[in-house]
């Protein structure tokens, strides 16, 4: 009684025939394009040990938190998933953690799991049925005989999936000792880090101190002074663009910029190192942290990346229980216009520098990002991201961007996954959804089919390249 | 030269071909399904006593704050269209006042009104013109005639509309006689209460003190005490329970909640019955007793309601001289991620609560309630409301939505309405709208169509059963 | 290599054939109907001295503030487009500043310019190829040549673009000359003025004491005392009002307005005028003159407009060097239904007042401005503004609120430009879109063809007359 595992060449082209005709078009002329993926959370380990992935629960369901975050919005515990807990690994038996998800795959109707799912499930380990009950022991099964394969290892699939670039995202005291194995291995699949030093900025992380520790150990700096700090940061982002870094990440709860006066800023850091601080005081020093490493950027070149407005652990039981990253996060609103002023009125004109923002609040596209992105030499926008990453939250993002900032202050799309397999399938997607809304423009006579082809390639390769200077 | 009154079988649903021909098909699984109206504001007392509607401007114009905004918007006066003011009930001849309504009917092309009103005129009333000046008297006659006959009594209506089955809202101090007389009288129409407590909640109505005065002798409580109140909460929900409500509903102006100790909460009782209250406190005790709402929740199993946003009486001129509910309530900003997080704290990972969660403000679909909804056991998105109940606006909850919550973390439609003749007309639009989004994802090869034909009767039929346990 | 430059007959139209067929006989019946211009910023001096306009980067791109932001954000001087800076005008080579453009026209593919543009290009100059860097220099000589003639001094071209009236927007302070001498020229085109009183109301404008001291020069009034500065308002009203004008103008940072005491308004009244005021002091001071404004325009007739939400001259380096009004407003989050209330108190149900709003924050439209609009007599409803004046954000506008304001309590098309060339572009492009969105209402069944027709002349043409009182 399976029913057959479709995935329609067609898929998230327009219905219209005339749309979906030129749509077809467009994406055939990116298709089969190298992938460039600037910004993600897989695991340079992977890469550098290369030891095969064990099963499908372990590889495909307990890492990923779109899933187990809707199944637990349905009432189950998310040790039965395999999930790991603060007191440990989950005991559950990952074959039957598959099937509660299998059982369950319906859930997720509607939504990009179900996509990038199907993909994989498709094009990696080429299953001719859908999941569903009756098929999970059968998926568990294959899954986990092919993982067995050479062919499944991370570096056999990252040349499969026609990686041209993959960036991980590592913290200021990460050793890099991954990205160090990978290069010296003479493997040549491109896998390089990003700095996101987080950990040693956001002073209302729950390992701040021990983080900042560990910053002046690894760089033989006193960064509990102010000058030993900033020194530190320098030091880390040299190794990081040594180890291929182009670029930093921050993620922040909110936009919030500060341009302190040393005497301020300095102060400032005090509090935070003595523990002594406020929220305020944790705001403002995260937000005059962007000024610095904005300044760093332009002195060491690479780019900034900017994702405000999770607030994270929203689930306080959870994050007793389970700890962070656990689907538990929400987007709030949030502000650009006079949070980023600050910043962009010491550095907003520099030809040398590029800030790269993200969003969780979509009434920010229209409103604020594109109108600041199409003024200012350094900003750019990011894709549409995390719970907008999807074929509706793209097509907003389009939509609501592209009359105001035009395709070129855009940078393409950024996976920003830990699920390694579901890389291609969330390209292709966004391939996907560009060339439809491409299209839509081409048959509205807004732009010609020749404009459209090549806008298609700008944006599944050549913006992310030159963006992220790859 | 009256225009046919036309209600074509494809209205709504989308003009390409493909997508039309999975709507049609969708639909058709869809539209004989009975009817679920587990929220709403209909008079009980129309099923108890059973006696006919009297004529169209008192059954379809005067009560609709839908039309009368409208009207008012462009000019003409409540008084004239059959509104009753604080003065007493309107010197307008009906027949007038409906003649006023037809010459400006064009005034609403575009709204749901149109569409609604359009589906009464030609299924309950068999009108075949457009209404418009020329046929205003044509409507006055027919619709009254109609009236007069038994078919068009209450009950009749009722069972026609294969209506299964009808929630209507009371307030604590109502005693349910109606809902006790339909009970005994031996019809088999199933018509439940709803517990709406916000009378005796939200100290700044000004009908609190006489409320809370009502509330005390109903249940022989001292309601001045924190326990007493506590107490006649606990009896008329047991009361209601026993009326058949299965859920309670809550309409304040924002979405706060708090979790207070029962000191704190305790001073601040006493604040509030005193009269002697800040706007924060009346603020703080609504949020508190959300918290002590869910609470009863969790003991006697009502599924929580919460309607925030409406900015209520914005109109001082008309408040004053016509009072509440005259179409002069604008939804206002509602955050929900702060707001709701104590009462999360406390009953979030609750299996056995639901709390169901309606917005007027449309911009928190995608930031926030969605995320909320696709991770929190006890969080449902109740469907698009008030002026959001619309083609458009229904059309943007789905897009908005599912793709983070899915599709089971809603609950079906509700049609929240106080115009008893319309309500086959807003299921039959809510289904219609269902379908053609549902349609899209099909021939985007999204779901396949299988998949949205279970979709379709869940929205439709099974989720509003179940989420509001009927 | 040149690509040919096409102005596709069904450009804007949905690519769905039904949908599409029935746009094109909606838009069949707007295509030529006169344009009127209630809100615009051309300059009247072009009208009174109807002297050549000179070349096309005078005319096309320098004062074209859409076009040297994009360029800006991408890196390119102002000074090297012909943008007037701080210090005089820029020395630019017009030629080399057009071929800078061109060779950067791809930037602004998918935004409304390019449509604008090559309308301009097509329709005015009858250009043949698309703009390119390859054809930079022939459309430089074309557009030059063309400019040289007879045909295409402002008088002709206001002629060619059959526009019945155009409103320019001036500042109380402004003699109205140029108004005086089309006036007098004896030619029949209608040019009027609007009231923009800013300049002696926000009291933050740079120049605003220099303006309230020409302010009492103009009317002989004692303008630092409340009384004189109120009749000096009322005597340049009646002067614009003389001049042509139906309607005033407000450009605030928000829609705060505030309905003070005679003592409050006049003590605050005198900080202003003392120069020793707060931020605070200020924006109460322009809340307090709207429901002045509001006052003295029951008395004369004129039509308010709000324009509210933009964050004005956001890069200061910029404001530094080159100024106002040069690219750098950014929109942010407005709020209408706590602003506006006190105005709304004291005069929202007159009959004889009209208040035009407008937004740049998007999500205003369905959750505050067409309620208000939908219920209040004074509201209505002005078109898709600056950044949101293009395809997607004209449908935005009427997706978001037609269901709640009908399209009565909206006021057609404005094209608020300084573009004159582009006006017919400007409105041929509302034009295509409101029939588009018409036509999918037709398909859908949701109105009739017969009355989408009418509706689609309402929006084009008796609206803009009606609401304006033109």
């Amino acid at each position: 009684m399976a029913r057959p595992l479709q995935l329609h060449e067609d898929r998230l082209f327009p219905a219209d025939a005339a749309t979906r005709a030129v749509a077809q078009r467009l994406y055939r002329e990116v298709a089969e394009l190298p992938i460039i993926s600037p910004h993600g959370h897989t695991d340079p380990q992977w890469f550098a040990g290369n030891q095969p992935f064990t099963n499908a629960t372990e590889l495909l369901l307990a890492p990923d938190h779109y899933l187990y975050r809707m199944l637990y919005s349905q009432g189950v515990d998310l040790a039965a998933l395999g999930v790991a807990s603060r007191s440990g690994s989950s005991a559950a038996d990952p074959r039957a953690a598959w099937r509660m998800f299998a059982e369950r795959f319906h859930l997720f109707r509607g939504t990009p799991s179900v996509l990038w799912l199907n993909y994989v499930f498709a094009k990696v380990f080429e299953l001719k049925v859908a999941l569903a009950a009756d098929t999970a022991d059968h998926y568990f099964n294959v899954i986990g005989e092919q993982l067995a394969q050479d062919a499944f290892r991370p570096r056999r699939l990252f040349e499969r999936f026609n990686i041209e670039v993959l960036a991980t995202t590592e913290s200021p005291i990460d050793t890099l000792d991954a990205h160090r194995a990978i290069a010296s291995s003479g493997w040549r699949g491109r896998v390089i880090t990003a700095y996101r030093p987080d950990p040693v900025i956001d002073a209302e992380h729950e390992a701040f101190t021990a983080s900042l520790e560990r910053f002046g150990e690894l760089t033989n700096e006193d960064v509990l002074s102010w000058r030993g700090y900033l020194q530190a940061h320098r030091k880390r982002r040299a190794v990081f663009a040594k180890a291929g870094a182009t670029s930093t990440d921050h993620g922040h709860p909110t936009a919030a910029t500060a341009d302190l006066s040393s005497r301020e800023v300095e102060r400032l850091f005090a509090r935070i190192t003595s523990g002594n601080f406020s929220q305020a005081d944790a705001e403002l020093f995260r937000a005059a942290m962007l000024v610095e490493m904005a300044r760093m950027s332009l002195d060491d070149g690479l780019v900034m990346q900017l994702h405000p407005g999770a607030f994270r652990n929203h689930n306080r039981w959870l994050f007793t229980h389970y700890g962070r990253d656990k689907g538990a996060d929400v987007p709030q609103r949030t502000e650009y216009v006079h949070a980023l002023r600050p910043l962009l009125d010491r550095f907003g004109n520099e030809r040398a520098l590029t800030l790269i923002l993200f969003t969780l609040d979509e009434t920010a596209y229209s409103r604020e990002l594109a109108p600041l992105a199409g003024h200012y030499p350094i900003l750019k926008l990011g894709p549409a991201w995390w719970f907008h990453d999807s074929p509706e939250g793209m097509r907003r993002f389009r939509e609501q961007t592209t009359e105001t900032a035009g395709f070129y202050n855009t940078v393409g799309f950024n996976d920003d996954t830990r699920a390694f397999l579901s890389i291609p399938a969330r390209h292709d997607l966004a391939r996907r959804v560009d060339c439809s809304f491409l299209a839509r423009l081409v048959v509205e006579h807004r732009i010609e089919e020749g404009e459209a082809a090549e806008i298609a390639v700008d944006l599944a390769y050549r913006l992310p390249k030159q963006a992220y200077k790859l």
